[in-house]
């Protein structure tokens, strides 16, 4: 394993450890749905928002733990959009990383409570006076958890995909800003807030957070189309065949391929200002874009 | 109109005008989600727990703004909660007062991410800096919140309840504390906490909130048990069609009427230390104790 593989695994562990001890325990006549945050919460996960949250920590030689409280809080916020995505009435996936999702686990009932629950212990986690000796600060981390998971980040971003967006580029990266990229970038919001780093610092890692964004969801519309196509023997992919546009059925295979070259270039640049301080974070675009599911 | 109805009334109007301009805009591609959240927090409700929150804080003489910013923010919280329990994997209802219920107006993904949206939303509000001066206060308001709606709260009481509780009364007591006590008593909590109140008097409101949380349950208990028997003509009401022990179905109507009537009496004399300051608060027990819907 690389360094920078070994450094994401064990930030994965860290966090899942952090998170075990952060989360009810499954106690009580409601320990059904305490089990079944556990169940989504503590399940495998690359945790890849922890672990640019963490980075970012480690860059500004911040305290661990008020960074990895705020990262497992993130990752409580992605896991509950995970199980309602994954809802009959949403995605309707049966799995996900090779395990039943939540409603199949246990029920839809239990599912739409879970994800309820883990987006309520997710607040509960950064407002806690562990989390942050300055208030301020929690008050920080709070404010913008709750603007990029709500209707003006994620949860609006997930309506404009259930809604489908056509044969329009903008759209299609409006539409990806929100539903992914704007956890993307809470994930180095929090650290920054904490560091209480400057305008330049910051302007810089969101410049990268987005165009990191972009670039993993362009990889994940690669890997929708060539899935279906090594899988079916044709060239449309899921999005393509429920009539949805996205980076590879707008531009096509080949051209969506070059942009994300010249994406993957520009997304590193943005980190030019940090040196040899932002080595793993530099080399996890490599890490992230070469992902192959 | 009493002089009690009217205050209720006009609290209600504050808290639906103030919720109209904190409550995102439906504009942009994701207008579906914000109409809905709009739709669910602004329709028609009598707004109790804001009523709380807002005499609590008249009582402490607090300023208004800061008071009325919690209690939108509780009230997003509710109508989150309310749309999610309507769906078909909960409760199943087709109508909340008089009204189609949001996965009936829209449909289940848009409410399944409506409710979502408006729990952000709740955290959004509380985390501002207009909500308050102190960030220290702030953050505990979001604490409050979160562990109130969460799995030690209503969430895990709404869990508790679909799981169905059988003939113990201690179950039911605690499924109530759980799905609807604890956010009623968190609408005094955050005027206590805003007007750092001393321990005696935050006793007394807690313990005037759990009874009146109580009083309340029994009052639904019997109102279904008799509604569905003028309706029916047959004793059995929703609860006990359902195999679901309840006050009445436990204690028969009689006795939990008996129960009711104590109660009332002990809710309203958890208020004496305040005198004349929570007359408003005091005379609201019967008002709400005396609906019929």
């Amino acid at each position: 394993m690389t360094s920078l593989g070994r450094r994401v695994s064990e930030t994965a562990d860290l966090v899942t450890v952090a998170l075990d001890e952060l989360l009810p325990r499954a106690e009580g006549p409601e320990a059904r749905l305490t089990e079944a945050m556990r169940y989504a919460a503590l399940g495998p996960g690359k945790r890849l928002r922890p672990f640019f949250a963490l980075e970012t920590g480690r860059m500004f030689e911040l305290e661990e733990r008020p960074v990895l409280r705020a990262a497992c809080a993130l990752e409580c916020v992605h896991a509950y959009s995970l199980i309602h995505d994954d809802l009959p009435a949403m995605d309707d996936d049966d799995l996900r990383r090779g395990r039943p999702t939540v409603h199949r686990a246990y029920d839809e009932a239990t599912a739409i409570l879970a994800g309820d629950a883990l987006q309520a212990a997710a607040f509960e986690i950064l407002a806690h006076a562990d989390t942050h000796a300055d208030a301020a600060v929690r008050a920080d981390l709070v404010l913008r958890l709750a603007v990029a998971g709500g209707a003006r980040g994620m949860c609006g971003g997930q309506m404009i995909d259930l809604l489908g967006v056509k044969d329009d580029l903008g759209a299609v990266a409006r539409m990806q800003r929100l539903k992914t990229g704007a956890l993307i970038a809470c994930a180095f919001e929090m650290p920054l807030t904490m560091a209480r780093a400057g305008d330049g610092e910051r302007h810089a890692l969101l410049a990268f957070a987005q165009d990191l964004g972009l670039a993993y969801q362009i990889v994940d519309d690669l890997l929708d189309a060539e899935g279906e196509e090594a899988l079916l023997g044709k060239k449309a992919g899921k999005d393509a065949g429920r009539g949805k546009a996205n980076y590879v059925t707008l531009l096509g295979a080949a051209a969506a391929r070059d942009r994300l070259a010249l994406l993957t270039d520009q997304t590193k640049a943005h980190l030019d200002p940090f040196g040899r301080r932002a080595e793993f974070l530099r080399d996890s675009v490599d890490f992230v874009l070469e992902r192959r599911s």
